[in-house]
């Protein structure tokens, strides 16, 4: 049966957000859901495809917004960062904005609300670590092409959700540093964690809209998004069993 | 059919040496050919068992030697890295022997010379890291919580197979500073690489001999262990195509 679509507009502090669902309407049973949180574009068609295949793995996905309704940029806006650097200024606000995504998710009719996982690109990889980071009650995050500053508030520990970091090692955004640093505050907090680096790759690698980009440690790595996206698979399909 | 097991003695500097090669007598024509490189305590029944594993899979295993002919340690043998400790002062004749098995292993009627990788385990993840530094012709190699530090001889770059380094991040025996400087040396070398690294994993994540152990960073880890042999099977499956 075909994935179906669903727009749905939810609640939260600066909302109404508007986010897309999608799902297989002939699974029966309410299945684990995930949400997938946008880079800093936002909310995008882009995302819509993740959430599809998603679904067609027999997740519900949820396209998230963080923005709110209507605020979307592109890599051709004046400002395209704007949005979400008003965000990356407040992390508490930006934290109770993906509480409210996830809890729309859970509010579903087609989502076990008890088996849910977050997944990020960009800015959005950053999102799902604070989503860890914050007590979010989710079984696995999976941040692609992240950055990992951490928030202005302290960590909930044990940090609970499984963690997949997968990371280009040329990203420019996130260097190896920032990696190891990450990596030093999340065995800190006593998450159950793994990062997956991809050598020559640079921000971006899952992003299809950068190939034959010719900015330095930008682009599209066909290896290393294939290799995330089954890494990936495995974890969601061990958490959220 | 049941998989097979033939002894082989191989020649190379310092030998005979003695393997066991592993494979499936039905399979017909020449398959990939995969090396796997031995721990510390040299070749024994475990490296066979790995062997078997990758027959089944569709490979050629051939669990190696490079200690020579009935030299083997133990866990409670006086001095367990006695011979170990002799390669690692030698690095250029543990190259040359990790290259007799690589030949030896080529030289079997049942595998295709043009399509071999290798992997190895703790002292045996160093090798395979030296195989690959040092020219071999391999498609691809995988290192189980490997060793880092570099050999005497500068490396053949650029450096040719697909490298995929399973590393528990606890362990003391590669630190992350080590970690960190492996891959600045395989990015500077061109090699195509992944780090896949395991949050709490220590040294030995993968030997089930080691499970309960209370020596801090030394030890089993059943995530890790499925993680790597998983991401292993992956690579093997694309570069031995």
């Amino acid at each position: 049966m075909a994935i179906q679509r669903r727009e749905l507009v939810y609640d939260g502090p600066g909302g109404p957000f508007e986010g897309v669902l999608a799902f297989d309407p002939d699974a029966g049973e309410a299945r684990p859901g995930v949400l997938i949180v946008p880079n800093v574009l936002g909310q995008k068609e882009a995302d819509n495809l993740v959430a599809e295949r998603l679904a067609a793995l027999g997740y519900v996905g949820l396209a998230a917004d963080v923005f709110g309704q209507g605020k979307r940029t592109t890599r051709e806006s004046p400002d395209p960062a704007r949005y979400m650097n008003q965000l990356n200024a407040d992390r508490p606000l930006l934290r109770d904005r993906l509480h409210a995504s996830l809890a729309a998710l859970k509010a579903q009719p087609e989502v076990d609300p008890a088996r849910t996982a977050a997944i990020g690109y960009c800015f959005g990889g950053k999102c799902v670590l604070d989503l860890a980071r914050s007590g979010a009650d989710l079984r696995a995050v999976v941040s692609f092409h992240g950055i990992f500053d951490r928030p202005s508030y302290a960590n909930v520990t044990p940090i609970a959700p499984r963690i997949l970091v997968c990371h280009g090692w040329a990203d420019p955004l996130a260097p190896p540093e920032s990696a190891a640093a990450l990596t030093a505050e999340l065995t800190e907090g006593g998450a159950r964690w793994q990062l997956h680096a991809y050598g020559h790759a640079g921000h971006g690698f899952t992003d299809r809209s950068m190939q034959g980009s010719t900015r330095p440690g930008f682009g599209y790595d066909a290896d290393a998004d294939a290799s995330s996206w089954a890494a990936m698979q495995r974890l969601l399909a061990e958490a959220l069993a």
